[in-house]
């Protein structure tokens, strides 16, 4: 081995953000630790997946050793061979011999590993010390590490197989990088996304994710121009802030579009796959939404919304309009049904363009948006053009059977000249690959069927909101919460009954009713006269934090007998003091508030209020910090958002001021970290503004 | 033209009820009127498409006969020049003249017409007529109609292809009966089965629907042996109860999966596809899934469905026990977090089971259902048979990447016996096509991924629960409501106060609480004596529906001041004569209530009270007659269900007793065709029982 071909080290010359893991993912040589003649041990099979590399790829086997097959006793003596740095080092050991064959790779001038074995920590017993000492190994000898327990990663435009699973290999070069938790999820996205004709630039899966998590790919990414869309799937995460962090700088330059495991209770087989618990489902996918990632529900939708983002990326805006054009009416209608449910805008077309279309359609077809071309023919390109320059439509989705004797989609839409646009056909499976690898050049990516192309053109719409709200994050205003130095006063007590956490809500200028806090039957029937009735009666004790649950809260007081009723009740259950306060009139009540989420910090939460909507687990939440715009968006998540509106004669929520309120919860925790949580519950909407009824403030325990 | 062969009617010998179409899908020859040389003609294309037609294909057009190329005058001709019953005849011509085509073909022996082209109905103005006078020709002439406005239908093993798509020809035959409102979707799912290796035995685009119907192609398919699955698009629905009736009697012999068009609001686009309103959405799938039928969401699912239910049927069963078993834990976390969202059940393994699985995986596995192999190796066999030994198990559901080297998917089920079972694979399509091949005749499907898998799953335990359904129908009770002479006396009424309401629910065994209807205030006063506080007061009045928005309701009326403050207020409000009634308890508040559907007639409707619910639109429905156990399976379709069992205290909700409520109430819609509606808003769940607080009977407007 010569001291020069160590000392070129790939990616030291470069300090970028994705250097550390290129000699990972970009090595100049790979050597199989662990290589084997039998061809159904792993050494076997990785050399074999291997055999496409262009570059030099070793073996090591002591006790086997044939240097005219490239096998060697020691990566040393394989680098010294071969005259080229071996940057990547597939280990095919045993768990409790891969601490100390990294060791020694490293030693070889290996600054990579694979492992792709599980019996680490997902194994429990001795595999948690294999997996410690791995870690350990990898650590000392500045290896990256990626693994354990994965089936490992390709770069198939380096022609580059490093998986367990050689047809892999067969995956093409592409523009989308697939970064997974798991291995097998890795493969299976590889293999549908070479189905969909869109191939991979990159498809990792992480494994145990011990020193490469997903976090270091999407930052690697970052440099990466083959990359034109990102397929996240995530079963846990350990470090929220820092996968956040990266979602949001990979979304500036490319979409990202995320699956999490989880939304089911899954926890115990999701535990024993990779050793982690998977993260909460509901806050993780906020986290990531809030990223700027578009979050889907499976792995089909991922493919699609992956297919469509590697071709086309809308640009930012809060409500893009959608143009659906279709050669068959029936499979147009499922798109737009679809559609519809999605939530997308499909603007009535503008008279100028109804007008021209109806130039070039038959009068019974539908043109004013879905626009139904009838059995389309000559006239499918003008109505394609026109479609596309009405200034309501920012993207064009179409459907159209594939019909060559009628209608020649590339050739329609190369004579419509340049427009976002996205086709959905079925036909001889042939003929559906022609069509789409005749659109791939001109940027428009080819879905499988309605609900495919649905899924795609609501990923769509999804990115460019996701970067029209991170553009509004650059212009917002400031919320008041941490830099007034009355909420610090505020937070220098250690524990906050009733009273001082409304009063902590009156400095944050979160509205309360007129109150007092009464620490003798006298002072409740002043506090009586001086509010007038009705008033609210409750236990005011920081200790108690569920009043109603020991009948601790009495409503409608308005004598002075009515009070002396509700103290003796109060008395009965142990209350020593007690708050007076004006009672609220009707309104709609939501539950507000913030905690703190093992994974991702500071989150902020709203639902509607009510035991149904508790039933429902109707909630919607987000990380922390976040701005009063966003914080509003939240409460268009809620299945029950109809009720916000006006429903039934009710009142209209006022979203901005409710996002205040989320926003500046939020800062507080953030401000704070001491503070578990900051629950309002209920937060009434009246007639006469917005309230807090009721209010916990909570301190993290300290064991 | 002889005499013999015009004799020789297909179909007219055998009476059974697919007789009636064999001219159109199985017919002994087939002539296309309006058969033209250009190629870009709709008679062209046809042609083209018939060219596989393995019997005669002849030609009409007066204005180019050419007898050596088939082509002729009239139909009687070429019948006459061929030899063969022309049975079907494909008319190409303008619509004002297919009447005329129709009769004429007709005339010429012909006993089936397919009219693709559109102009009729669904493009108004002249084209009613068009169709009228179409519609009118084949009654005239016996001739049985499919279209207008449709693309056709293929029958594979019978090289018939009736489409104006040519590629549709290329569509293998296999298992699956397509049923489709539309032309287009037709040719789109024929396309999917073809992609999924499945194949059709009839595929059929129902258009207009003027003649032939989904429900006559149905039971068609009920004689037909090479069909073991039917996918079904439904668009609208012009005959409900036929509708329903053909699926429960096919869905007897075969599994019918059906997806309806219209969740969200397209109604304009749908009206101007086919000229019919779509049909409400939810009723239809009720109706659909009462009938028998498998409900899904999608057409890729539909695919799926049917993919699985033609080559498995469980045996009926109200709880089937799913087996997971992967051999890649990533993407089988995937269809498990899928699976637990549907609700199906995946039983934890007997002891006995575990302990062979742990005698044949690493330990290091998850074993108790999902059963996570590893690696897979030659203990695959082992491991599936184990599983599907199982008591608990009904069917097991793998998920295995191909991997050639490791794991010889068919044979692993071929050595392990014979099983329920189904498989989701990822792999180049070359492996996948020949693992999918190589199963199919082990009567295992092969799905694309963890999604389409958990999509196919469902859809065998939904069929087994719909047989298990249909089943129970025979051995129910019969309900009350229409036999009792009392009901029928308390019938004869023309309008309802509330207190007839409940008079007549009282008949029909619902509980009330006691009232007293008061013609004047002193009455009123004797009431409250009698029931003793405290009561609820409330206008009577048959013509005052929406009491509460006059504030014609008084809750907790306890002595006479108060009465006469309430009687007052409703003097105020107009009434004349009071309902005074004790008042309820606190319960959950369900609306429960039978209406009259326009498409498919009397159904039930349940779902919880207040404004939430209402906001929700969280309201299952179902068609009537039905039996009280399948009324009480609504309340576990409702958004809302976990309020019904205890949930924070509250009360357990007997869903018997709903049910008979239900079952009741839809009776008496079924027995009193005058009857549009009757609700029970709110029917409380108390600690002392159901009751009925409030009711409204409704008779149909006389216009």
């Amino acid at each position: 081995m010569t001291t020069d071909a160590r000392d070129v080290r790939p990616g030291t010359a470069d300090a970028g953000p994705s250097a550390r893991l290129r000699p990972l993912f970009a090595p100049r040589g790979v050597v199989v630790v662990g290589a084997s003649r039998d061809s159904s041990k792993l050494g076997a099979v990785m050399a074999r997946s291997l055999s496409a590399f262009p570059g030099p790829v070793a073996g090591v086997n002591p006790r086997d050793v044939a240097p005219d097959e490239r096998r060697y006793a020691a990566v040393a003596d394989a680098a010294d061979a071969l005259g080229v740095p071996l940057d990547l080092a597939v280990l095919c050991v045993p768990a409790a011999a891969s601490a100390g064959a990294l060791t020694a790779a490293a030693a070889g001038g290996v600054r990579a590993a694979l492992v792709c074995a599980g019996g680490y920590a997902e194994a429990g017993g001795p595999g948690i010390g294999y997996q410690r000492d791995l870690v350990d190994a990898a650590r000392r000898s500045e290896v990256v590490l990626l693994g354990p327990n994965t089936s490992g990663f390709i770069a198939p435009a380096r022609g580059l197989t490093a998986s367990f699973v050689p047809g892999v290999g067969a995956v093409p070069a592409g523009s989308v990088a697939v970064v997974a938790a798991s291995g097998g999820v890795n493969h299976a996205l590889a293999f549908m996304l070479a189905e969909a004709g869109i191939g991979v630039s990159l498809a990792v899966g992480l494994g145990n994710a011990v020193d490469v998590t997903a976090a270091d790919v999407l930052t690697y990414l970052l440099d990466d121009p083959a990359t034109r869309a990102v397929a996240l799937h995530v079963e846990s995460v350990a470090d929220g802030p820092a996968l956040a962090s990266a979602v949001e700088a990979l979304c500036a330059r490319v979409p990202v579009v995320a699956l999490v495991v989880g939304r089911n209770d899954v926890a115990d087989f999701a535990r024993s796959h990779t050793g982690a618990l998977a993260t909460s489902w509901r806050v993780t996918r906020a986290a990531l939404r809030q990223a700027g990632a578009v979050v889907v529900d499976d792995e089909r939708a991922l493919v699609d919304a992956v297919t469509a983002l590697s071709l086309i990326r809308l640009p930012a805006a809060s409500r893009p309009g959608v143009a659906v054009v279709t050669a068959q009416a029936g499979p147009g209608l499922l798109h737009a049904d679809g559609l519809a449910g999605t939530g997308v805008h499909v603007p009535t077309l503008a008279g100028d363009t109804r007008d021209r279309l109806s130039a070039l359609l038959p009068a019974l077809t539908y043109q004013a948006n879905p626009v139904d071309t009838g059995r389309p023919g000559e006239t499918f390109p003008g109505v394609l053009a026109a479609v596309a320059a009405d200034p309501a439509i920012d993207v064009v989705s179409v459907y159209a059977l594939a019909e060559p004797d009628s209608l020649d989609l590339p050739a329609a839409f190369a004579a419509a000249g340049s427009m976002a646009a996205l086709v959905a056909t079925g036909g001889p499976a042939t003929e559906v690959a022609a069509i789409r690898d005749a659109l791939l050049p001109l940027g428009i990516p080819t879905l499988s069927s309605p609900a495919a192309l649905t899924t795609a053109v609501t990923a769509l719409v999804h990115d460019a909101q996701a970067r029209a709200r991170a553009a509004g994050r650059l212009r917002q205003p400031s919320t008041p919460a941490e830099s007034d130095p009355r909420v610090r006063d505020a937070l220098a007590r250690t524990e906050f009954d009733e009273d001082a956490a409304k009063a902590l809500l009156g400095i944050l200028g979160i509205g309360t009713l007129a109150r007092a806090a009464c620490d003798s039957r006298d002072e409740a029937h002043a506090a009586l006269i001086a509010l007038g009735g009705p008033v609210v009666v409750k236990l005011l004790d920081a200790a108690v934090v569920h009043k109603s649950d020991i009948s601790g809260v009495h409503l409608g007081i308005r004598d002075p007998a009515e009070l002396d009723r509700a103290l003796d009740a109060l008395h009965a259950a142990g209350a020593q003091r007690f708050l007076v306060e004006k009672q609220a009139g009707p309104g709609i009540d939501l539950i507000v508030g913030a905690t703190r989420d093992p994974v991702f910090g500071p989150v902020v939460l709203v639902g509607l209020g009510g035991v149904l909507a508790e039933a429902l687990a109707d909630v919607a939440t987000a990380p922390a910090p976040l701005f009063a715009s966003e914080a509003a968006e939240l409460l268009d998540e809620l299945v029950g958002r109809a009720l916000l509106d006006g429903f039934r004669g009710g009142p209209f929520v006022d979203r901005g001021a409710v996002g205040r309120i989320l926003a500046v919860l939020g800062d507080l925790l953030v401000a704070d970290g001491r503070l578990e949580s900051v629950e309002i519950n209920p937060l009434r909407i009246t007639a006469d503004g917005i309230l807090a009824l009721d209010a916990v403030v909570s301190f993290e325990e300290v064991p």
